[in-house]
């Protein structure tokens, strides 16, 4: 009788562990249902400060957390690593990269957004972005390798576009990387090196639209650049990329030699709209276009949340793709779901919050707007430290997390300046 | 004036930047010399906490420190990102990875040791060993998937497999890896996997001499092994390995099925005897069999220190391969080039002072044998993990890996359960 019952409860699927994924699960915990969150990576991570981990700052498994943990005690959750193929919308059922198959009554995919080149996919070998730990311990690689390569490089030339490094897109990504390379060069790695003078470092941040920090009001964006010229970081306003190599980057007739280019301009989505096939309609970015429930148009079944969606509010504007957002959808399709299981009245359309926006640009210079209060330097500094302590996951990792930073407070110091991952061979094989 | 006295300024060259070539190279800190550490990594790195890598208990940036931070002051001192390719003895120049080529008045050896597969080293993809945080990293990849894999694999001899481990070599490193294994499956991940039950682990350690931890007194090893087999570890002595292949590892006759084998059995000297010319003495590991004052024999400039020399003291005794006689080799050398250059009498001949043995094999389970006393329990874990602490190279790794520690013991937890480095796609090419 008891796994009768059990057989017939009904099959709640997610794809993705991130921030929208994750929430949903949680959001789930009270459901008569089973619960599987798929994942081809076995952490949930804190992409916020993601580029502190790429500048030496941060290790990786402070900023991550192993998603089965995050999930031990809730007993209708299991947690399957795995990665997604193809989605079967007529039969519901996922095909996994295993080779399994995973049946489902309801699917919610949230499975985030990757790095757009715009159609310059070459580009990528030479500007990696920033989306997962490996991306962020391959970037931590290529800097501190930059330095230590113009320590003995004897070529003038070679030495100064060794420590050039050029940032494509100010976002709050590429302002943060910025400003955490700025200080890096300038602070931390001071009077290590005997043959290059680390003061002397380049930071370009590139831009193509007229000013940095485009979603915060202008007068923040202002402060914002202002605080990135005190680092004495360049920025480049209104200047498109047209191209990236080994030498380094163009920008139409102006050429920047630069061994280091990290790219923070575009995301693109990740495969969902592929996989729910050609008649699902979605963006120039690849996000599948939902319904106002937040589910695939033609499937009540199946929801898309996150970066995966361009879901609209409040008459046609863009939820965006921060964090916030995914876990706001994240609830909102759970109690959905949950309403549906219980046959209950369905909630009404999905209504973004906007709770603000954060940024910071090295010590002591922050940035926050939440709308009734705008707050920069100093103590828009703090407060965005204890923001973001605040939603790291776990306890450990938010007494690990401001113990290192009071520690680079007070030193300048960074915790993790390490290069990992091959060594010079294997090194040596990467562009340029 | 100045610049001409500063070219007639000896050259010392050290290569390795472990125990040995940090402990030299500071040492030196008044010598009148200009001294160039060449290491392929950037990184000093505590390996008796390695094994703490392998098992997701601390991250690597807590067990290891630039070695350009560490001689950041050291003026007389410059750190070069490099790989030695060859020694011209007789030029008195290295070559190095990168093309370059690094002259030298006095050259000090000390580029460690590597895993030795005794003559299989097909064995060496099935049954990785660990030196490196790159191992370190890898091994916990491979750990943490064989229970993501048992989780859902269908085949209950596969499960069972996946969830059996063996390690080969009883030594500190085998043991420590072992209890720790165990501590994993039967604390950590307890409760999180839903299909199958971590307490039924096996976890295989496989020893071809007659007792665990060899090096220890009979008494303490006989400790060990109890405290081995209270955390249900499986000992198997006197059983030497015949073969290790994806399917698992033979002991002869018998045949343990396993997906997971870690190899911490046998050592071999880095190539520095190679590069030294055949006419250089070495003994079956390939360590150079150096003189009494550390030298190598026919070139009084060049040393051979810690894992990389076979050196003998008290009248034929061999130093053992342990951090604490890589230090005392390199202060020892240090002394030697300091009275060279001051025109001073030459020390006498090395020689080694056993400071004594620690292990730990799980939580409240330490080995300590200093000589004169000999703790085990509780009292000798405590013992083993203030000692270690205290070796930490920096003040931040002190604290913060006092605090994972606590962590772990008042809740079990992991701090570092992270699966990196190459997705699932990355995973499925290694081996089986």
């Amino acid at each position: 009788m008891a796994a009768a019952a059990t057989e017939a409860r009904p099959r709640i699927v997610i794809v993705g562990g991130g921030f929208g994924g994750l929430a949903a699960a949680k959001a789930l915990k009270s459901a008569e249902a089973d619960i599987t969150l798929v994942d081809r990576r076995n952490h949930h991570l804190f992409q916020p400060l993601l580029y502190q981990v790429a500048t030496a700052a941060l290790s990786p498994a402070q900023i991550a957390q192993p998603i089965r943990a995050v999930l031990r005690r809730q007993k209708n959750a299991t947690v399957i690593l795995d990665e997604v193929s193809g989605i079967d919308r007529a039969a519901k059922r996922l095909t996994l990269a295993s080779g399994a198959a995973l049946a489902f009554d309801t699917l919610i995919v949230a499975t985030g957004a990757t790095h757009a080149y715009f159609g310059h996919d070459g580009w990528a070998s030479f500007a990696p972005g920033l989306k997962s730990l490996d991306d962020a311990t391959a970037i931590r690689r290529r800097i501190l390798d930059a330095f230590e390569r113009a320590e003995v490089a004897t070529d003038p030339a070679e030495r100064d576009a060794l420590l050039t490094f050029a940032i494509v897109g100010a976002g709050p990504t590429g302002v943060e990387m910025a400003g955490a390379i700025a200080e890096l060069a300038h602070r931390t790695l001071a009077r290590e090196f005997r043959h290059i003078d680390t003061m002397k470092t380049r930071i370009v941040l590139i831009e193509a639209g007229p000013r940095v920090l485009a979603a915060m009001p202008p007068a923040l964006s202002e402060k914002g650049l202002k605080a990135l010229q005190r680092l004495g970081v360049e920025v480049r306003l209104g200047r498109a990329v047209t191209d990236c190599s080994g030498k380094g980057v163009a920008l139409g007739e102006d050429f920047i030699p630069c061994r280091t280019i990290i790219w923070a301009a575009g995301v693109q989505a990740s495969r969902a709209a592929v996989w729910l096939g050609p008649e699902t309609p979605r963006d120039r970015a690849g996000r599948v276009q939902v319904n106002a429930d937040l589910s695939a148009p033609g499937s009540p079944d199946i929801f898309v949340i996150g970066d995966t969606a361009a879901a609209t509010y409040g008459g046609g504007k863009l939820v965006p793709g921060v964090a916030p957002a995914a876990k706001q959808m994240g609830k909102d399709v759970a109690r959905r779901i949950l309403a549906r299981l219980r046959g209950r009245a369905e909630p009404p359309p999905f209504a973004y919050k906007d709770q603000g926006n954060l940024a910071t640009i090295g010590r002591g210079a922050g940035l926050v707007d939440l709308g009734w209060i705008k707050l920069s330097g100093q103590l828009g500094w703090w407060f965005w430290g204890l923001v973001h302590i605040f939603f790291l996951i776990d306890f450990r990792n938010r007494v690990s997390v401001s113990l290192d930073w009071l520690w680079s407070y007070l030193t300048y110091g960074r915790s993790a300046r390490l290069m990992t991952e091959g060594d010079r061979r294997a090194q040596s094989a990467a562009p340029p």
